[in-house]
């Protein structure tokens, strides 16, 4: 059993902590994982790929607390989801889409439970984390059946969802949607394939199929983002060979 | 019971990872949570706001480390306090005033414990942890009373003393000295106020009372930061309406 | 008993998290350190040296897993060492070779054991991670005696080896190989040593000797990387008095 953080909070600034304060008051002994802290800040769509991505590799009984949520404070509805085994308390903006999208079991509920105090900015800190602390120690806050929002979704999508901190961009374009004899074109630029790093020169361009399943654009020893100038949300092209 | 832990040593440096070592060698089993490591580099005055704003949303019996330090290995006493059931250790530099000057209950004292070893740059390390894992496993060091240097303080301050990474800027102006009709001023700018970021149009500046009770600029999904040139240090003026 | 994270992965970024669940579910209950996921990206050299002068710090029995892997997915293989009774997991690049070095007791061996489902560019997660937890929780991997690769090695290197977030420069210089009379020389300017960084005035540059052994050049409350235009793996002259 765990609980897994997946947000656009910053795992260096002032939320993450005070989450992890009311984690371990509210859910005692129980593991907490900081998977990601910098989602795609704001980015629902580009974000619930790479969760999409990264989830399945979690054990049954996770409990994932999920929050980009640019509305926070307006009309959207907090989401309390089953999918094949795993919990996942979300805001429902589309986040967990791919999550839904994917799951052979599912139910999902609106969360109707609220805190006492809730401020209207930082839901992570005073209605999700607390919903995900429940979870986690067996106790199911009240609810109601709703169907979720969810994004427009195709498996694969032709487009960068994120750039990590050496400079790679991981797109959304899934291992099985692609040849390795095709390219990859972002640009005017028109990519190989290369199985690692290390099977290029220092500062060659290839795409590789990354850890997470996921068509990634590198250089060896160098920053793609900067040779290339790319950001989250650019178009990828895949030329057949 | 938790150690939390403030400073200004960066979440991905080699400085924090060290401390934890410390802290799960000295005080085994106690959670340890980092509240913060991204305050404001060597700016006490800012950090006292911060923490002042933060610290109340701990439980009792909570053991702060709370280090901003730019005068470590000088003559700056180290600070053991216990403010309203909270134990806070902290270089003696008035990083602590808003703690003392809310609590209604108060010990000081200076820590005259010292470690066999101590390096005269990372007091965090040698010192407070060490401090701050006694205290946490019921052990109270040497010390003796001491007042404590408190920097000149009021309730609510008018200027820039935090920027998060989403470019929002956090003010010391407290919610209750300002009306939801007056307006922020920063430079030529005067900006209104808004509940929640939804409420505004992308890119739109607005100012909002934030989860710690403090007033704080931001622009809806983009940097206000960025948009108004904000420094932390900032003078703010209140325009009321 | 603690496993310690030493890479190049960066704190906030997808990869870490990943790291950490699979210690949770292999090796449940054992305290996990984020020494250091900043090591200088692709720099086995620096990052050895580093290494070098901070794990001495930490208690016997420690495991580190320490993963600064530009050859991942290549030929290079995996290795497990015992040196000094802690243990190290790493690729065989050299990264060891100043715990190797300074160790005198040692045990080198390749590790045999493979995962039944391995990336081929994310090692960390998929193969040192499950053997730290094994070695963590006393089980032995499958392993053959292999000797290490080493890099050139001399104890004390006149170059910098990492920039901290406050823009300090800290070089492979040991404390022992410089006198305090001495300054130490960076393209024009020479410095000047001090204590701690309160004997300086604000902005003035100094060398000392930092709370790991090591000559680091700084500026009080300023950044010396930015004054110097300082890089890691810039050459550091030392001019005696």
């Amino acid at each position: 059993m765990m609980i897994v953080l997946f947000t656009d909070f910053g795992a260096d600034d002032i939320y993450v902590g005070q989450i992890h304060a009311v984690l371990a008051e509210q859910a005692p002994g129980i593991t907490v994982i900081d998977l990601l802290h910098s989602a795609p800040a704001y980015d629902v769509v580009s974000s619930a790929y790479l969760l999409n991505a990264l989830h399945t590799r979690f054990p049954p009984q996770s409990v994932f607390m999920t929050v980009v949520d640019p509305g926070v404070g307006g009309a959207r509805a907090p989401l309390m989801v089953k999918a094949d085994d795993r919990w996942f308390v979300a805001p429902d903006n589309g986040l967990l889409t791919g999550v839904i999208r994917n799951a052979s079991k599912l139910t999902a509920n609106k969360v109707l439970w609220t805190p006492p105090d809730m401020s209207p900015s930082f839901h992570g800190r005073d209605l999700f984390a607390p919903v995900a602390a429940m979870l986690a120690s067996g106790v199911t806050p009240e609810h109601e059946v709703k169907a979720p929002v969810l994004l427009e979704w195709i498996a694969s999508l032709n487009r960068i969802i994120y750039i990590d901190h050496f400079g790679n961009a991981i797109t959304g374009i899934q291992a099985d949607a692609i040849s390795k004899q095709d390219r990859v074109s972002v640009g005017d630029c028109a990519i190989g394939y290369a199985r690692v790093f290390s099977e290029k020169e220092n500062g060659e361009l290839f795409w590789y199929v990354n850890s997470i399943g996921l068509v990634e654009i590198a250089a060896n020893q160098a920053r793609a983002e900067e040779i290339l100038d790319l950001h989250i949300g650019d178009s990828i092209r895949i030329v057949s060979a």
